[in-house]
């Protein structure tokens, strides 16, 4: 048999999920498509096909309990009930379901779908079993059930719904409990046992019986009545993280500050007093709605250290190339993490291609420099430095490099004169900017300071006398003041460069009461 | 006879003349005590004590017009008018006081009283030569001066109001210039002239002898026209600024800022545009007003260099030791300017003395200290210093002192070690101020940083676990992390160190988080 040409409907559709893989509209769309309109469900290439669409689909968002729910439609409808594999095949995939989203706040209604498929088999003691797994997870819905479980506890015999070994375990200790009730106060007194009933087959005296299955029934609501008050008690703790939780579906708008905050807090809520597999979920949970929000992924990453490196290594990669693959701050934290592990290259690559995407970050190149000064690529270091200062696209973009190339000739490359000719290469492109005289004068300050007076005090009279800002310029005059008061020798020099400052201070006075002046006079 | 004995009234208003020696009031009322309550007058001796009283008034307040003119009517009271020099005294006080105070703007009164002497004494030419002095001075009545001169010309006889040899002089200028009128145009013809009128008496032609006098008055106030005209050109220019002086004498109650303004514009238009004499009178004028403003006296001293050193040290010594006693701005430039002038031991005493009188300031302690400096002494330098350290009364003063010691060590002394201790000690002091961190990381940063690197996040993590705001520490880790990256060897520990920096960050954004919604909870 020919596979059917897909149409290029379907293309255009599959081609949505590839692009936005977590939109869950999207798959819905392929899967009502790929169902309903052109594929006969009754060929079993089609159901195939779609199988693997909804796996694929999971395996994309696994939290979904709504794509589970059509998943295990799509599986009930297209199976053979004569099949005797078949009720197995469906049990396994609920198991599926419940182990990858049935640990989420608000999964009742995948519980719920299962449950109800057993009653429908009549596996009741399968539906106990169920029930005693989510009567302890904290859901939304986690009193309904409990109501529910005891209905079905009431409404069948303890020899349905309890597997044979409960059943038998429970007579057994219930018989134990009434004999020692018989024994009374006087604990010594050995009245011999009561012949145990005999398996599961029922009592012989009527009254006996029905009083030992409202004994059985009792027990079982009992037990499962202290894991429900401990599961409230956790419910509760949950609840007003839930309550506010107004947006769980992923939207390219912004989420409000408090939402986030509330992500924030419930995700530490969960680390410290959940287990791993609620955080992890949580987590998953968090970054549907949070999908923009690096913090978030960032917080993944650093939850999952503890636990597997290949976990971290998925998220970071997951979050760079399909959320965010322009945010720099996780594809830094993703290339420290690879060069942690020892793959520098990955480290570099990542790093790369990030550049190549956002061009003209200074963290992100300044990263790149250091990756390969730590591995002792010192040249390549070099190069990487001034080619981010001959790139520059703004005087202050130039400046900062120039700065950090001179640091760099001078920490690493230990060349005094190559550091100080940068800087002076870099005033004389950018004579404005105060950071390459500060500079400069740390280079000469760290020196002898009264064999480096004349250096000094020429890069002081420099940056005065520069066309920076009045402002600025006042500040050098004033530490040049400071540079002769403490390290001068003449004081003829000091008083001049006082006279200076005190020149400056008048001329910056005067212009900041015109300024003021002016202004009054457009509000009077 | 015997001097009588100063009572207890004299005593109590000598002293206030003494105490506040510009006090112009404080005299008036010495004055008025000494000539009319308890002294007779009459007795010579008296009179002499209180011209003595009055010369020590004037020469403490120059510029007073009212002192002058009150020390005139007391000379011309006390005065023998049968005695030929009385004439000639007074008129040499007139002359002293027109010379001190006459270029003020606002000595009108003063040069009035003058000419109202000489024209009773009918010294007529003496008026004239008066008026020849006061219209070229720019003063406020400079038009009805003027006003005054024409009908001083008019209401008298040339020979009278000329002295003879101007007036003989003006005589042969009229001949000439009558003369050759008469020649006409054709230049050539050589008429004869008429005899010159001889010396001072008058022509016999009566027609004539109107028309000479009335040529005559012409050209004197013709010629004065033009000195009018010029100065009354200086007075408009002046004008604006006389106008905005409200509050010419002095009170202990600050000036507005516009009037601080106006004497500052005032005083450079002067320097600018005037004589030294009149830029002088104007400070002089300025330093009564403005005298509890250290800029005018620094103005003053600053303008006087060019022409006098003796002026300078004569106006700070004034400055620092009547006027503002406790400020260190204008003792600091007198110390610098004897100091320049090789005058160490002055500049330690100044310096010294204030420091006793105003303790703790920490600019005058610094100029102390490096005052030694400059001249070798080196040992006292630093103990100046480590003496300011140990005194210090505040924490934060003893870090700054403790940061000035250590790179006194460092620069001066040559030693890493102190200047490394330094710090140590004062973190130990005052473990809450950056200053002292950042100043300890430079020491390490100057070295090889490879090397230093333990003892670099060694004294960063001091600084991230130390009781200093969060927001501080959350520098330092920041730094921290920025090292690290420039200059560590290790990406792990960068990592960490980033992690540390994202956890204070958190830390601090919830506490803001929590200031704010506090604030918004108040506001609510």
């Amino acid at each position: 048999m020919n596979e059917p040409e897909p149409p290029s409907e379907f293309d255009k559709l599959f081609k949505g999920c590839q692009e936005n893989p977590e939109d869950f509209n999207a798959w819905v769309y392929l899967l009502q498509f790929v169902e309903q309109e052109h594929f006969n469900p009754g060929l079993n290439t089609c159901a195939n096909f779609s199988l693997q669409v909804y796996r694929r689909g999971l395996q994309v968002i696994p939290l979904s309990v709504d794509l589970w729910l059509h998943y295990m439609t799509f599986i009930k409808e297209n199976s053979d009930p004569n099949d005797p594999e078949t009720e197995g095949r469906i049990r396994a995939a609920y198991e599926h379901a419940v182990l990858a989203a049935g640990t989420d706040f608000r999964s009742d209604r995948l519980w719920e779908s299962y449950i109800n498929w057993e009653i429908e088999l009549t596996k009741l003691s399968n539906v106990t079993a169920i029930y005693d797994r989510l009567l302890g997870i904290p859901t939304q819905l986690y009193s309904q059930h409990f109501q529910k479980f005891k209905e079905h506890v009431r409404n069948n015999h303890p020899k349905h719904f309890l597997s044979e070994e409960e059943f038998v375990q429970l007579r057994v200790e219930l018989s134990k409990a009434s004999l020692s009730s018989m024994v009374g106060e006087d604990g010594d007194s050995a009245v011999p046992p009561e012949e145990l009933p005999p398996g599961t087959d029922d009592l012989p005296d009527p009254a006996k019986r029905v009083t030992e299955i409202e004994n059985m029934r009792h027990k079982v609501i009992e037990v499962r009545q202290e894991i429900f008050n401990h599961n409230e008690h956790e419910v509760s703790k949950r609840w007003a993280f839930e309550e506010a939780i107004k947006r769980p579906y992923f939207h390219v708008k912004a989420l409000e500050k408090t939402q986030l905050q509330n992500w924030k807090e419930y995700l530490d809520f969960e680390i410290e007093n959940g287990t791993p597999e609620r955080a992890v979920v949580l987590f998953e949970r968090c970054l549907i709605a949070c999908a923009l929000y690096e913090e978030f992924w960032i917080k993944y990453a650093k939850y999952l250290e503890s636990y597997s490196t290949d976990g971290v290594r998925h998220i970071y990669k997951k979050a760079c190339t399909v959320h965010l693959p322009r945010k720099p701050t996780i594809h830094l934290l993703w290339a420290a993490f690879e060069e942690q592990q020892g793959q520098e290259d990955e480290a570099r690559g990542i790093l790369k291609s990030l550049e190549e995407i956002v061009p003209g970050l200074a963290m992100v190149r300044l990263r790149r420099v250091n990756l390969e000064r730590r591995h002792g690529c010192t040249e390549e270091a070099e190069t990487l430095l001034a080619e981010a200062l001959q790139m520059a696209k703004t005087p202050n973009e130039a400046s900062f490099y120039a700065v950090k190339l001179s640091r760099y000739f001078l920490k690493v490359g230990k060349s005094l004169d190559k550091a100080k000719k940068t800087l002076h290469e870099a005033i004389e492109r950018d004579p404005t900017c105060p950071k390459l005289y500060l500079n400069l004068l740390d280079l000469e300050y760290n020196g002898d300071v009264t064999q480096n007076q004349a250096e000094i005090l020429a890069c002081f009279d420099k940056a005065i006398k520069s066309p920076m800002p009045l402002e600025s310029q006042l500040l050098f005059a004033q530490r040049k003041v400071e540079f002769l008061e403490d390290f001068g020798t003449d004081v003829n020099v000091l008083v001049a460069s006082s006279d200076e400052h005190i020149k400056l201070k008048e001329e910056s006075d005067s212009l900041k009461r015109k300024a003021e002046s002016a202004e009054n006079g457009y509000d009077g």
